[in-house]
């Protein structure tokens, strides 16, 4: 059985982190245990110099919002060629945090880059990579920021207006409607109910057939 | 008179620095004292750090083609948001090392991508600003190869092969070719025929006017 690229998505305070967890768990349940987990951007050595660029609050040189969506694609370039795919390759498991959904929510939906600019970035960085399953956890915008702020001091994307938020929660809405590999997640439960969403989806689509028959 | 930005343009070993000396004592002597330089990629606080990341030779994380071509405009984004056009407003000259003709010339001939792919980023990076005017310095590429070895130790995109370097001269030279904006100067004279030939076509095609007759 070839080796899976699942990605977690949301907005700020739907919990990712805790589903990434909740992810790597259920896999190791499974028998995976070989298994690698990517933020984005970030995740090799380059790339979390872009992410440093793109998250630092600068107010006296601010970051422009072209210059910010290129560093997401120059970041996702490194990680894809130096990371995600030599794992895969491998045979080992990959468990993102975040991935392009992020940028066609954030800076699509967002910044209101157009979508023909995003997959002409899209393909000069990664070309047809994409993820094997995307799980989108879907929060009230304004209750993941409520949540964001209790975690601790916001970066310069997280200090956005709750309106910048509510377009990327409805571009999330919109994207994982038109497309299978995204499932939804009601992130607006308690943990448990959440956890037991996200192990559902896993149980049904995640096929780890051949590894349990081992 | 408006102010102009006015860029060198080159390979390696061209010569660029001494041809921006000699267009500020250039307009020195049009009484043009108000001027700035700027040198691509960077000029500013955030484009030097992307700057460092595209320059640095990193063994262990080679830099992807297509993170170099993002960065580059990411780079171009912030350096004409946060200086060029604030100082062009302002009245201010600027002389700029380099502009997004080198992108053309070194992503587009050196590295193969797309003209439409650069064009889409140009235009999200900074729509249809220019330069007033480019000044080529035409040099042969492995005579400029070795110029540049004299002045010290080569960073990650001077370590290319000479192969690389002819394209993006031959790809500068088309470029001149279909824009009257670019001026040719045969770098390849001495420093005192190089000079005369800059302000040569300074005094040709940059219009002082209004300021001589102050």
């Amino acid at each position: 059985m070839q080796a899976k690229f699942l990605v977690i998505e949301g907005l700020e305070g739907a919990g990712k982190s805790t589903a990434v967890s909740t992810v790597i768990n259920w896999l190791a349940e499974q028998g995976i245990t070989d298994v690698i987990t990517t933020r984005e951007p970030g995740g090799t050595k380059l790339a979390e110099k872009m992410r440093a660029i793109v998250k630092d609050v600068d107010t006296e040189e601010p970051l422009t919002e072209s210059a910010e969506l290129m560093l997401m694609y120059a970041a996702r370039a490194q990680l894809v060629e130096h990371v995600i795919k030599p794992a895969l390759a491998k045979g080992q498991w990959v468990v993102g945090d975040r991935h392009d959904l992020s940028s066609i929510a954030y800076q699509g939906g967002g910044r209101g880059f157009d979508i023909g600019v995003l997959n002409t970035l899209r393909q000069v960085a990664i070309g047809d990579f994409k993820p094997d399953m995307t799980l989108l956890l879907d929060i009230d915008p304004a209750v993941g920021l409520e949540r964001a702020k209790v975690r601790g001091e916001l970066d310069r994307i997280e200090l956005e207006q709750l309106s910048f938020f509510e377009r990327i929660g409805a571009k999330y809405q919109e994207l994982a409607a038109a497309d299978d590999s995204i499932y939804c997640v009601d992130a607006g439960q308690n943990i448990d109910n959440v956890q037991a969403q996200i192990r559902d989806v896993l149980a049904n689509h995640v096929d780890c057939h051949n590894r349990n028959v081992d």
